[in-house]
Protein backbone atom coordinates (compact mmCIF):
# COMPACT_ATOMS: atom_id res chain seq x y z
CA UNK A 1 0.00 0.00 0.00
CA UNK A 2 1.37 3.76 -0.56
CA UNK A 3 1.45 5.70 2.53
CA UNK A 4 2.34 9.08 2.93
CA UNK A 5 3.09 9.86 6.53
CA UNK A 6 2.98 13.86 7.20
CA UNK A 7 5.06 14.51 10.03
CA UNK A 8 8.99 14.15 10.42
CA UNK A 9 9.23 13.32 14.31
CA UNK A 10 9.62 10.79 16.09
CA UNK A 11 6.19 9.33 15.47
CA UNK A 12 6.14 10.05 11.61
CA UNK A 13 9.93 8.11 11.74
CA UNK A 14 8.06 5.83 13.47
CA UNK A 15 5.44 4.56 11.69
CA UNK A 16 7.26 5.39 8.39
CA UNK A 17 10.21 2.94 9.09
CA UNK A 18 7.70 -0.08 10.56
CA UNK A 19 5.04 0.35 7.47
CA UNK A 20 8.61 0.31 5.39
CA UNK A 21 9.87 -2.89 6.80
CA UNK A 22 6.71 -3.99 6.07
CA UNK A 23 6.69 -3.44 2.64
CA UNK A 24 4.34 -0.79 2.15
CA UNK A 25 6.06 2.19 -0.26
CA UNK A 26 6.29 4.61 2.30
CA UNK A 27 6.64 8.82 1.71
CA UNK A 28 7.10 11.29 4.86
CA UNK A 29 5.62 14.28 3.97
CA UNK A 30 7.02 17.75 5.34
CA UNK A 31 6.86 21.62 4.99
CA UNK A 32 9.94 21.97 3.36
CA UNK A 33 12.22 19.07 2.35
CA UNK A 34 15.26 21.06 2.29
CA UNK A 35 15.07 22.03 5.94
CA UNK A 36 14.25 18.59 6.85
CA UNK A 37 17.05 17.55 4.97
CA UNK A 38 19.44 20.29 6.92
CA UNK A 39 18.14 18.85 10.09
CA UNK A 40 18.87 15.33 11.51
CA UNK A 41 17.30 13.47 8.83
CA UNK A 42 19.70 12.48 6.74
CA UNK A 43 21.16 10.48 9.42
CA UNK A 44 17.51 8.41 9.87
CA UNK A 45 16.86 8.46 6.12
CA UNK A 46 20.52 6.75 5.34
CA UNK A 47 19.06 3.74 7.83
CA UNK A 48 15.84 3.75 5.97
CA UNK A 49 16.82 4.05 2.75
CA UNK A 50 13.50 3.15 1.10
CA UNK A 51 11.40 5.72 2.97
CA UNK A 52 11.52 8.95 0.38
CA UNK A 53 10.70 12.14 1.78
CA UNK A 54 8.40 14.98 -0.35
CA UNK A 55 6.69 18.04 0.36
CA UNK A 56 3.17 17.46 1.84
CA UNK A 57 1.23 17.54 -1.34
CA UNK A 58 3.25 15.87 -3.84
CA UNK A 59 3.77 12.85 -0.35
CA UNK A 60 -0.01 12.80 -0.64
CA UNK A 61 -0.84 12.71 -3.88
CA UNK A 62 -0.41 8.85 -4.95
CA UNK A 63 -1.00 7.21 -1.60
CA UNK A 64 -4.06 5.04 -0.19
CA UNK A 65 -3.67 5.81 3.00
CA UNK A 66 -2.31 9.88 4.86
CA UNK A 67 -1.37 9.34 8.34
CA UNK A 68 -1.38 12.48 10.83
CA UNK A 69 1.78 12.38 12.47
CA UNK A 70 2.05 15.88 13.38
CA UNK A 71 1.89 17.78 16.13
CA UNK A 72 -1.78 19.05 17.47
CA UNK A 73 -1.07 22.50 16.06
CA UNK A 74 0.47 21.64 13.19
CA UNK A 75 -2.37 19.10 11.72
CA UNK A 76 -4.77 21.11 10.41
CA UNK A 77 -1.98 23.74 8.43
CA UNK A 78 -0.27 20.16 7.38
CA UNK A 79 -3.39 18.72 5.92
CA UNK A 80 -4.59 21.94 4.38
CA UNK A 81 -0.92 21.69 2.43
CA UNK A 82 -1.31 18.62 1.85
CA UNK A 83 -4.88 19.37 -0.09
CA UNK A 84 -8.19 18.53 -0.15
CA UNK A 85 -8.51 17.16 -3.44
CA UNK A 86 -5.06 14.61 -2.33
CA UNK A 87 -7.13 13.64 0.76
CA UNK A 88 -10.54 12.88 -1.17
CA UNK A 89 -11.89 9.41 -0.55
CA UNK A 90 -8.70 8.48 1.36
CA UNK A 91 -8.12 6.67 4.77
CA UNK A 92 -6.98 8.88 6.86
CA UNK A 93 -5.21 7.84 10.19
CA UNK A 94 -5.21 10.64 12.85
CA UNK A 95 -2.44 10.43 15.53
CA UNK A 96 -2.33 13.62 16.72
CA UNK A 97 -2.99 14.76 20.13
CA UNK A 98 -4.12 18.65 20.78
CA UNK A 99 -1.49 19.43 23.18
CA UNK A 100 -1.16 22.88 24.31
CA UNK A 101 1.96 23.28 25.92
CA UNK A 102 1.04 27.30 26.71
CA UNK A 103 0.84 26.85 30.35
CA UNK A 104 3.86 24.96 30.91
CA UNK A 105 4.20 21.08 31.79
CA UNK A 106 1.79 19.05 32.10
CA UNK A 107 0.38 20.03 28.79
CA UNK A 108 -3.55 20.61 28.10
CA UNK A 109 -5.60 20.14 25.68
CA UNK A 110 -6.62 22.62 22.80
CA UNK A 111 -9.89 20.79 22.06
CA UNK A 112 -11.45 18.58 24.72
CA UNK A 113 -14.27 17.49 25.91
CA UNK A 114 -17.34 18.31 23.41
CA UNK A 115 -14.69 18.39 20.64
CA UNK A 116 -11.79 16.92 19.49
CA UNK A 117 -9.16 17.56 17.22
CA UNK A 118 -10.39 13.55 15.20
CA UNK A 119 -13.43 15.57 14.61
CA UNK A 120 -12.09 19.18 13.80
CA UNK A 121 -9.97 17.18 11.10
CA UNK A 122 -12.83 14.97 9.80
CA UNK A 123 -15.41 18.59 9.44
CA UNK A 124 -12.32 20.25 7.37
CA UNK A 125 -11.50 17.68 5.54
CA UNK A 126 -15.49 15.41 4.69
CA UNK A 127 -14.07 13.72 1.91
CA UNK A 128 -11.24 12.11 3.74
CA UNK A 129 -12.26 8.91 5.95
CA UNK A 130 -10.71 9.63 9.29
CA UNK A 131 -9.54 7.08 12.02
CA UNK A 132 -8.41 8.49 15.22
CA UNK A 133 -6.04 5.53 16.55
CA UNK A 134 -2.61 4.77 18.24
CA UNK A 135 -2.68 8.22 19.97
CA UNK A 136 -3.01 6.89 23.38
CA UNK A 137 0.66 5.16 23.66
CA UNK A 138 4.49 6.24 23.07
CA UNK A 139 5.46 5.87 19.55
CA UNK A 140 7.75 2.95 19.84
CA UNK A 141 4.65 0.80 21.44
CA UNK A 142 2.58 2.18 18.71
CA UNK A 143 4.69 0.13 16.04
CA UNK A 144 6.27 -2.45 17.88
CA UNK A 145 3.62 -3.31 21.10
CA UNK A 146 4.71 -6.82 21.49
CA UNK A 147 7.79 -5.74 23.28
CA UNK A 148 5.18 -4.94 26.74
CA UNK A 149 3.39 -8.13 28.02
CA UNK A 150 3.65 -9.95 24.70
CA UNK A 151 1.37 -7.11 23.09
CA UNK A 152 -1.39 -7.99 25.89
CA UNK A 153 -2.86 -4.22 25.90
CA UNK A 154 -5.09 -2.32 23.99
CA UNK A 155 -5.45 0.53 20.85
CA UNK A 156 -8.31 2.19 19.70
CA UNK A 157 -10.23 2.92 16.34
CA UNK A 158 -12.86 6.11 15.85
CA UNK A 159 -13.94 6.88 12.87
CA UNK A 160 -17.66 7.34 10.57
CA UNK A 161 -15.81 4.83 7.68
CA UNK A 162 -16.55 1.45 8.84
CA UNK A 163 -14.10 -0.08 5.82
CA UNK A 164 -11.51 2.75 6.65
CA UNK A 165 -11.25 1.50 10.57
CA UNK A 166 -10.90 -2.24 9.04
CA UNK A 167 -7.96 -1.03 6.81
CA UNK A 168 -6.16 0.75 10.05
CA UNK A 169 -7.54 -2.33 11.76
CA UNK A 170 -5.12 -4.48 9.37
CA UNK A 171 -2.61 -1.75 9.84
CA UNK A 172 -2.33 -2.22 13.32
CA UNK A 173 -2.52 -5.82 13.67
CA UNK A 174 0.37 -6.48 11.27
CA UNK A 175 2.27 -3.91 13.56
CA UNK A 176 1.47 -6.56 16.13
CA UNK A 177 -2.09 -5.37 17.90
CA UNK A 178 -3.96 -7.97 19.08
CA UNK A 179 -6.87 -5.90 21.21
CA UNK A 180 -7.83 -2.89 18.46
CA UNK A 181 -11.10 -1.58 20.10
CA UNK A 182 -14.05 0.05 17.92
CA UNK A 183 -15.41 2.72 20.39
CA UNK A 184 -17.33 4.05 17.54
CA UNK A 185 -17.56 6.87 15.46
CA UNK A 186 -15.30 10.03 15.20
CA UNK A 187 -16.71 11.91 18.06
CA UNK A 188 -15.39 9.05 20.38
CA UNK A 189 -11.63 10.44 19.70
CA UNK A 190 -12.64 12.78 22.38
CA UNK A 191 -12.65 10.10 24.54
CA UNK A 192 -8.90 8.41 23.60
CA UNK A 193 -7.37 12.38 23.27
CA UNK A 194 -8.69 13.06 27.09
CA UNK A 195 -6.69 9.99 27.71
CA UNK A 196 -3.56 11.75 27.43
CA UNK A 197 -3.79 13.67 30.82
CA UNK A 198 -3.32 10.62 32.61
CA UNK A 199 -1.08 9.05 30.02
CA UNK A 200 1.27 12.28 30.68
CA UNK A 201 0.85 11.57 34.99
CA UNK A 202 1.48 7.69 34.36
CA UNK A 203 4.61 8.71 32.53
CA UNK A 204 6.02 10.87 35.37
CA UNK A 205 4.84 8.14 38.18
CA UNK A 206 6.00 5.36 36.46
CA UNK A 207 9.51 6.83 35.07
CA UNK A 208 9.05 5.37 31.59
CA UNK A 209 7.18 5.81 28.63
CA UNK A 210 7.07 1.73 27.48
CA UNK A 211 3.46 1.46 28.97
CA UNK A 212 0.11 1.18 27.72
CA UNK A 213 -3.51 -0.16 29.33
CA UNK A 214 -5.34 -3.36 28.93
CA UNK A 215 -8.76 -2.78 29.05
CA UNK A 216 -9.69 -6.23 31.03
CA UNK A 217 -13.43 -7.50 30.44
CA UNK B 1 -12.76 3.03 61.45
CA UNK B 2 -15.74 5.65 61.54
CA UNK B 3 -16.77 5.93 58.33
CA UNK B 4 -19.43 8.95 56.65
CA UNK B 5 -20.67 7.61 53.26
CA UNK B 6 -22.34 10.98 51.43
CA UNK B 7 -24.47 9.81 48.96
CA UNK B 8 -27.29 7.26 48.83
CA UNK B 9 -27.14 5.94 45.21
CA UNK B 10 -25.58 3.66 43.73
CA UNK B 11 -22.25 4.07 44.55
CA UNK B 12 -22.94 5.45 48.14
CA UNK B 13 -24.62 2.54 48.83
CA UNK B 14 -21.71 -0.19 47.37
CA UNK B 15 -19.16 1.41 49.52
CA UNK B 16 -21.06 1.39 52.71
CA UNK B 17 -22.00 -1.94 51.93
CA UNK B 18 -18.80 -3.34 51.99
CA UNK B 19 -17.06 -1.42 53.93
CA UNK B 20 -19.91 -2.42 56.94
CA UNK B 21 -18.93 -6.03 55.71
CA UNK B 22 -15.42 -5.25 56.36
CA UNK B 23 -16.14 -4.32 60.00
CA UNK B 24 -16.39 -0.04 59.81
CA UNK B 25 -18.70 1.48 61.43
CA UNK B 26 -20.72 3.17 58.90
CA UNK B 27 -23.09 6.08 58.44
CA UNK B 28 -24.37 6.98 55.23
CA UNK B 29 -25.40 10.75 54.57
CA UNK B 30 -28.28 12.12 53.10
CA UNK B 31 -29.87 15.53 52.40
CA UNK B 32 -32.72 14.65 54.34
CA UNK B 33 -33.78 11.56 56.51
CA UNK B 34 -37.49 11.26 56.25
CA UNK B 35 -37.02 11.73 52.23
CA UNK B 36 -34.68 8.43 51.73
CA UNK B 37 -36.40 6.79 54.14
CA UNK B 38 -39.42 7.52 51.57
CA UNK B 39 -37.57 5.94 48.48
CA UNK B 40 -35.65 2.79 48.21
CA UNK B 41 -33.53 2.85 51.28
CA UNK B 42 -35.79 0.51 53.55
CA UNK B 43 -35.13 -2.41 51.52
CA UNK B 44 -31.72 -2.19 51.35
CA UNK B 45 -31.14 -0.80 54.64
CA UNK B 46 -32.90 -3.80 55.70
CA UNK B 47 -30.15 -6.06 54.06
CA UNK B 48 -27.54 -4.31 55.57
CA UNK B 49 -28.66 -3.61 59.20
CA UNK B 50 -25.38 -2.47 60.50
CA UNK B 51 -25.16 0.91 57.97
CA UNK B 52 -26.39 4.13 59.62
CA UNK B 53 -28.50 7.06 57.93
CA UNK B 54 -28.09 10.49 58.93
CA UNK B 55 -28.13 14.12 57.79
CA UNK B 56 -24.93 14.99 56.34
CA UNK B 57 -23.60 17.08 58.97
CA UNK B 58 -24.59 14.57 61.85
CA UNK B 59 -23.18 11.51 59.69
CA UNK B 60 -19.92 13.39 58.98
CA UNK B 61 -19.36 14.63 62.49
CA UNK B 62 -17.64 11.82 64.60
CA UNK B 63 -16.17 10.20 61.45
CA UNK B 64 -12.38 9.67 60.15
CA UNK B 65 -12.53 9.04 56.74
CA UNK B 66 -15.29 10.74 54.83
CA UNK B 67 -16.62 9.43 51.37
CA UNK B 68 -17.94 11.69 48.83
CA UNK B 69 -20.34 9.63 46.62
CA UNK B 70 -22.89 12.07 45.53
CA UNK B 71 -23.16 13.31 41.82
CA UNK B 72 -20.74 15.59 40.39
CA UNK B 73 -23.09 18.63 40.86
CA UNK B 74 -24.45 17.32 44.39
CA UNK B 75 -20.85 17.36 45.80
CA UNK B 76 -20.35 21.01 46.91
CA UNK B 77 -23.55 21.32 48.23
CA UNK B 78 -23.39 17.78 50.21
CA UNK B 79 -19.80 18.78 51.78
CA UNK B 80 -21.26 22.30 52.75
CA UNK B 81 -24.04 20.86 54.11
CA UNK B 82 -21.55 17.93 56.32
CA UNK B 83 -19.79 21.08 57.06
CA UNK B 84 -16.23 22.30 56.89
CA UNK B 85 -15.36 22.09 60.69
CA UNK B 86 -16.72 18.47 60.55
CA UNK B 87 -14.15 18.00 57.74
CA UNK B 88 -11.06 19.22 58.74
CA UNK B 89 -8.40 17.65 59.76
CA UNK B 90 -10.19 13.96 57.30
CA UNK B 91 -9.45 12.30 54.92
CA UNK B 92 -12.05 13.14 52.45
CA UNK B 93 -12.49 10.33 49.65
CA UNK B 94 -13.68 11.86 46.92
CA UNK B 95 -15.82 9.20 43.88
CA UNK B 96 -17.36 11.79 42.05
CA UNK B 97 -17.39 12.85 38.55
CA UNK B 98 -18.48 16.13 37.03
CA UNK B 99 -20.67 14.86 34.62
CA UNK B 100 -22.93 17.44 32.71
CA UNK B 101 -25.89 15.54 31.36
CA UNK B 102 -27.54 18.76 30.12
CA UNK B 103 -26.55 18.33 26.33
CA UNK B 104 -27.62 14.75 26.27
CA UNK B 105 -25.83 11.60 26.16
CA UNK B 106 -22.70 10.88 26.77
CA UNK B 107 -22.48 13.66 29.01
CA UNK B 108 -20.18 16.04 28.91
CA UNK B 109 -17.34 17.29 32.29
CA UNK B 110 -18.41 20.48 33.20
CA UNK B 111 -15.44 20.76 34.93
CA UNK B 112 -12.34 19.34 32.93
CA UNK B 113 -8.87 20.10 31.63
CA UNK B 114 -7.69 23.03 33.83
CA UNK B 115 -9.25 22.39 36.77
CA UNK B 116 -11.06 19.35 38.45
CA UNK B 117 -13.85 18.55 40.80
CA UNK B 118 -11.13 17.07 43.21
CA UNK B 119 -9.02 20.26 43.18
CA UNK B 120 -12.41 22.30 43.39
CA UNK B 121 -13.12 20.35 46.77
CA UNK B 122 -10.05 20.80 48.20
CA UNK B 123 -9.92 24.29 47.58
CA UNK B 124 -13.37 24.82 49.24
CA UNK B 125 -12.09 22.49 52.03
CA UNK B 126 -8.34 23.65 52.32
CA UNK B 127 -8.32 21.54 56.02
CA UNK B 128 -9.63 18.58 54.43
CA UNK B 129 -7.14 15.71 53.30
CA UNK B 130 -8.77 14.95 49.66
CA UNK B 131 -7.99 11.87 47.62
CA UNK B 132 -9.73 11.57 44.85
CA UNK B 133 -10.15 7.31 43.74
CA UNK B 134 -12.16 4.85 42.49
CA UNK B 135 -14.28 7.45 39.96
CA UNK B 136 -12.92 5.44 37.09
CA UNK B 137 -14.82 2.27 37.58
CA UNK B 138 -18.64 1.01 38.04
CA UNK B 139 -20.06 0.72 41.73
CA UNK B 140 -19.73 -2.82 42.10
CA UNK B 141 -16.11 -3.66 40.43
CA UNK B 142 -15.01 -0.65 43.16
CA UNK B 143 -15.75 -2.45 45.96
CA UNK B 144 -15.53 -6.46 44.87
CA UNK B 145 -12.61 -6.10 42.07
CA UNK B 146 -11.76 -9.54 42.16
CA UNK B 147 -14.77 -11.12 40.14
CA UNK B 148 -12.75 -9.68 37.13
CA UNK B 149 -9.29 -11.21 35.93
CA UNK B 150 -9.04 -11.86 39.75
CA UNK B 151 -8.46 -8.30 40.33
CA UNK B 152 -5.95 -8.03 38.03
CA UNK B 153 -6.79 -4.47 36.92
CA UNK B 154 -5.41 -0.98 38.20
CA UNK B 155 -7.02 1.81 40.19
CA UNK B 156 -5.75 5.08 41.58
CA UNK B 157 -5.21 8.06 44.07
CA UNK B 158 -4.61 11.40 43.29
CA UNK B 159 -3.68 13.69 46.44
CA UNK B 160 -1.77 16.44 48.30
CA UNK B 161 -2.00 14.31 51.68
CA UNK B 162 0.55 11.39 51.81
CA UNK B 163 -0.84 9.65 54.88
CA UNK B 164 -4.52 9.98 53.48
CA UNK B 165 -3.30 8.45 50.26
CA UNK B 166 -2.02 5.48 52.40
CA UNK B 167 -5.13 5.61 54.38
CA UNK B 168 -7.36 4.78 50.90
CA UNK B 169 -4.73 2.93 49.88
CA UNK B 170 -5.26 0.74 52.62
CA UNK B 171 -8.97 0.37 52.02
CA UNK B 172 -8.76 -0.16 48.70
CA UNK B 173 -6.82 -2.77 49.41
CA UNK B 174 -8.69 -4.01 51.42
CA UNK B 175 -12.00 -4.39 49.30
CA UNK B 176 -9.19 -6.33 46.58
CA UNK B 177 -7.25 -3.97 45.40
CA UNK B 178 -4.10 -5.04 44.24
CA UNK B 179 -2.85 -2.00 41.74
CA UNK B 180 -3.26 1.13 43.18
CA UNK B 181 -1.35 3.72 41.57
CA UNK B 182 -0.48 6.72 43.08
CA UNK B 183 -0.37 9.40 40.54
CA UNK B 184 0.57 12.23 42.87
CA UNK B 185 -0.90 15.85 44.11
CA UNK B 186 -4.66 16.21 43.49
CA UNK B 187 -4.76 18.21 40.45
CA UNK B 188 -3.89 14.53 38.75
CA UNK B 189 -7.53 14.24 39.58
CA UNK B 190 -7.90 15.91 36.39
CA UNK B 191 -6.54 12.64 34.32
CA UNK B 192 -8.97 10.46 36.20
CA UNK B 193 -11.97 12.52 36.15
CA UNK B 194 -11.13 12.82 31.79
CA UNK B 195 -11.23 8.81 31.66
CA UNK B 196 -15.02 9.30 31.95
CA UNK B 197 -15.71 9.77 28.47
CA UNK B 198 -13.36 6.57 26.92
CA UNK B 199 -15.03 4.95 30.04
CA UNK B 200 -18.58 5.69 28.86
CA UNK B 201 -17.47 4.76 25.01
CA UNK B 202 -16.10 1.26 26.48
CA UNK B 203 -19.40 0.89 28.32
CA UNK B 204 -21.40 1.32 24.75
CA UNK B 205 -18.91 -0.81 23.41
CA UNK B 206 -18.55 -4.06 25.41
CA UNK B 207 -21.96 -4.22 26.69
CA UNK B 208 -20.99 -3.61 30.19
CA UNK B 209 -20.28 -1.92 32.80
CA UNK B 210 -17.97 -4.77 34.38
CA UNK B 211 -14.66 -3.75 32.38
CA UNK B 212 -11.38 -1.60 34.05
CA UNK B 213 -7.89 -0.74 32.66
CA UNK B 214 -5.16 -2.66 33.78
CA UNK B 215 -1.99 -0.19 33.03
CA UNK B 216 0.35 -2.89 31.85
CA UNK B 217 4.36 -1.70 32.28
Amino acid sequence: MRIAVLGTGMVGRAIAGRAAELGHQVTVGTRDVATTRAGDWTEWATAHPAVGLAGYADATADAALVVNATSGDGALPALTAAGEANLAGKVLLDIANPLDFGKGFPPTLSVVNDDSLGERIQRAFPRARVVKALNTLTADLMTHPRQLADGDHSVFVSGDDAEAKRIVTELLASFGHTDVIDLGDITTARGTEMLLPIWLRLYGTLGTAIFNVNVVR
